[in-house]
């Protein structure tokens, strides 16, 4: 077939996945994400209250939340620190929302009682993918972190019901991609992120035609891809964890 | 079948959408939108200018985007404006992020050379489903101001190619429901929405189960409910254009 | 006599005044007030605490205080939402701070032990005179909230010891003219806005010539013709609260 | 008659007024001016560009703007800086507006062609009477300014067409007096500022019954008192200035 | 010698030194301060609570904190105030932070308990040295207050055990000089700022060669003149303290 | 002799130091710092712009900056992010402010004209001196950043005048040591930044005695304990950079 990606990777294909544990030390559980050139530090830290608002309104259990930064040096052109303009921008909001949402999704909150898991995902190189990247690291991370609360007995039970990885396809040339890096995100008609539990269920679909729509067979194609590619990096997962642990 | 929902609906029964034009005179289009009790003042105007990061990346052509906020005493406890805390909250960040972002999949900015089509979305009553309401009508208000603009002469050609739609399905009582009210939605397991065109074709999915994930065969349900409801309200936005414009 | 407004107005002819209630349903008392093209949505909400102030000073009682907004599409240039800039611009802080000043100055706070009564003026269409229809508006809201209060048993006695009402005089080719539009506005060379109670006492003047002053004897016309507005405006607000409550 | 004020004042009476010229030596022309224990920095400096909107508008001629702040040790108890919660107060944007609304009532723009006169305004001691101390004191720093100004030719001609100043004046006691200090401000039932020109005529009226309405009587007796002061004031001001120059 | 200074003072010569006390009277303490030109009110005031911090941490004792401000009309080109800004610059940051720090290494903050000692510098006018003059007059300012305390009984014991000043050093056309006016500032190759106590320790030594570096020779000639000119502010400071308290 | 540091190293021992070039690939030039467990990514970008102030300023050359954070995940308990407050804390404005004040006196602006070099240091690891690694690690970022830019023909000429380097000293125990962790920094009367360059300058000299005072004897144990520190990592800079360029 003539189809060529930019890389030479299959349609299919993920790029190389790579999970390096203890990548930043201080942190209770912390992993350097690698999807291709797109690197994210993923790491997970306990603090020993919920936030304000489950306080006032009186909600029982635990939280967990995220927090989703680019490194200015992460582009290849330098981007500004949102410090420097005194907010977030949109983008960052969006995606920190989106990482928090997906892992919640897999948690059981009432077995962090009174305490709060915060999840920092910070983009040290980008090239495309970095919320998926980020989400799956995340859960890397965060499980470290809660084996370690498990073996000091600060919590009681595993709060994870089922792992959690997410993948971006999208259209390229009329051709329906895995994983896409910046240079194929640039140019792609379709940007389409796909969220999974490692028992297959659906946790988020986030499909976005910035620049056209789609229509069901290609969500059918979108489907059938990025379940095979949450299917291998849920693998990866598992032995991440399991050298680790 | 013994399925009720609590404002006695069909599960694929829309609540009585309503559009009234004109609503804030002083826009170039404007419509107060209504799904049951969640009413969104939907107002499209014209800046004769473009962003500045257009100006310095050299993007030619116009642009849309949309501001959303809730009015205080839209909800039943009264919520604090953004600007008495200095920021706008997460969630009303990505909610106008996803409004502009779905028009602009289905507008030709090519022909708004050199202007800012803006979109505000502001809640007047909140019952559920705020977002899809929005997105609904920002079609509407937007669609009428163009009309202005083409019978001024301010632009060329009509940049639609296509109306856009949305609407909210999700999973209440194990059972998949179509447009959720706001009683439905805070005991729903998943939330989803749909965004698709006039001719069918999706141009956004945004499936959240913040409380449990969902399995292939209920998307295909959500899937066929979205379509459904998308269709009708499709209809209502025609007829009100061929009676206002 | 040779004199006539733009509008075809007399010089003490106020222009129409129209108050629609339950506009905004999940308000506690709301009202569309519309001071000819003028129409601004005063919203009444009730909140079980007082400011942060009133609990560190020990200050008995309850509090009133009110927030005011000009939405993006009532002016015909829009004009941007001030959580854009990140912060209120003066005027709006000024004009907030005179309606709350406004009514506190006939409401017996001791009357609402423990609570805040938030006053929300929202701007749906601005053609002059913004200020004055919001006070003007905010205490038929006010005095539908407190009516619901009673009636609920969450308040003992109403605490409104008098009506309050605003209308702007103004200079407009040198001849002093009641209740300004905004084409009036641009012209006039002398702003005043006269707030007083329906038994005819003064709250506030706010005189102001940004581009001329005035003599002792166009102070007399001011509020002369203020009187006049002021005593048919309290006329519409008690038609409207009694067919409203 | 048996009415004697805290401090021994006849109703009629000022606090002692001075104005200590040059105090801020960098300042193009400042005043200390002291209403008895309430001293205000009054500093006036040129800056050669107007405001932004008036370059985006196209409006020609100068501009006069005003700053306010109070010093944190200006108040028995230390007053947070508004910096520390990274906006200015209510109260300090209401101030700082009506003090240039003030001055520009009494002053050609045109003669400022391209520049902006700031006027700052520093409270070292507050004891009532703060905006009538700054308004008062702003027109002889401007005032000295202007005619640095002259004599440098920067300007061609005076700008300013009448002098301005403002006093307090309220009900204590049921009593009109003039000239609040900070113990009878407390304790007054109404608070009115007046502010007028040196030839007589009014420029803003401040009338607000925070805790009391007043009547037309009453009103008659502010102005009365107003007027009395306003002409000590100009005096003092005038022989300030004469010696000075 | 040939080396002459530009207002004709020896190398070794400090600007005329002035504490003027009681400058703001509503402060517990202060005292303009004057290094030449350099004109920087100092005020002490006590607040009965600890910062938020202590309190979180339970870190027992008192604090002594410090803001530092420059008027708008210190400078001969007159310089926004950081609120218009809606943040402090930096080199403000970085200056009251010295401050702070420099007064607390003489401090004992246990006889302090429960307390926070508030010390406000304001630059009057800007010739420079503001900083060294600020830390200089902040201890008189807060002696004085401290010495209130003491009489009034809110706290058991002097908590400062030293006195403290400070003074620039700088080299000038090659040649070490002492406490550089804003000329000489401005051309100086090295600016070091000396801090000691008046028992002749270090407290802080912050030399900055922001144009060149400079030797371990120039360094002694620098720590020569920094220890003569505290020796002379030291006795500046004792003979104020002396004729105030 | 029988003083001990907690992790056994002698008095003028650095701790191990380690250089990890091209760890952000992004960025021009970027290097891992390592001071035993303190970790630090620099990295240096360059803008074709200079600062605003510059350009109003019309000053020419190139400019050097800093951005200085703390992941929050570098210490044992998470650190909140600054945007979360909106703004940066002090103790991050001062440092900053120290790395770009310290690589400006090495480098010669005029060679960088019309361009900016952004020096980011993000701290992944804190454990003490966190801002002399960032120094010390920004040089090497710097002039690999450099290097590259006289290669591809950017600039005509190195700007560097001279290397440069920062190591801490302190008190403990009342003994000087050199290159405090944070255990020893955390009970340190004394901390001490000497920033030389590879020449032997002093370029800054940061002592501070948050909670004691120094004496001259004690001063000259720094300075040579710092040199000593300084010449090893001048070397180790070099080493690095041979190997790297």
């Amino acid at each position: 077939m003539s189809f060529i990606r930019p890389d030479q990777r299959l349609p299919d294909q993920l790029r190389n996945i790579d999970f390096q544990p203890g990548f930043a030390p201080h942190a209770l559980g912390s992993v350097l994400t690698s999807f291709g050139n797109t690197k994210v530090i993923c790491a997970a830290t306990i603090e020993d209250k919920v936030p304000g608002w489950m306080v006032q309104q009186k909600v029982s259990g635990g939280w967990l939340t995220c927090e989703y930064s680019m490194l200015p040096y992460a582009t290849l052109d330098r981007k500004r620190r949102d410090i420097s303009r005194g907010k977030q921008d949109g983008r960052t909001v969006e995606i920190q929302r989106l990482i928090g949402r997906a892992l919640r999704a897999v948690i059981d909150l009432s077995r962090l009682q009174g305490k709060t898991l915060w999840i920092d995902c910070d983009v040290l190189q980008a090239d495309g993918g970095t919320r998926t990247a980020s989400i799956t690291g995340a859960y890397v991370a965060a499980k470290i972190a809660i084996k370690k609360l498990l073996q000091k007995g600060a919590i009681a039970q595993d709060p994870f019901r089922d792992s959690i990885a997410a993948v971006s396809v999208g259209l390229f040339k009329k051709k329906a991609i895995l994983d896409l890096d910046y240079q194929e995100d640039s140019q792609a008609d379709v940007d389409f992120n796909i969220i999974m539990t490692g028992t297959g269920k659906f946790v988020e679909l986030q499909g976005s035609g910035e620049e056209a729509t789609f229509d069901r067979e290609q969500l059918e194609q979108f489907l059938a891809l990025g379940k095979k590619g949450i299917i291998t990096l849920t693998q990866k997962q598992q032995e991440t964890l399991v050298n680790t642990l």
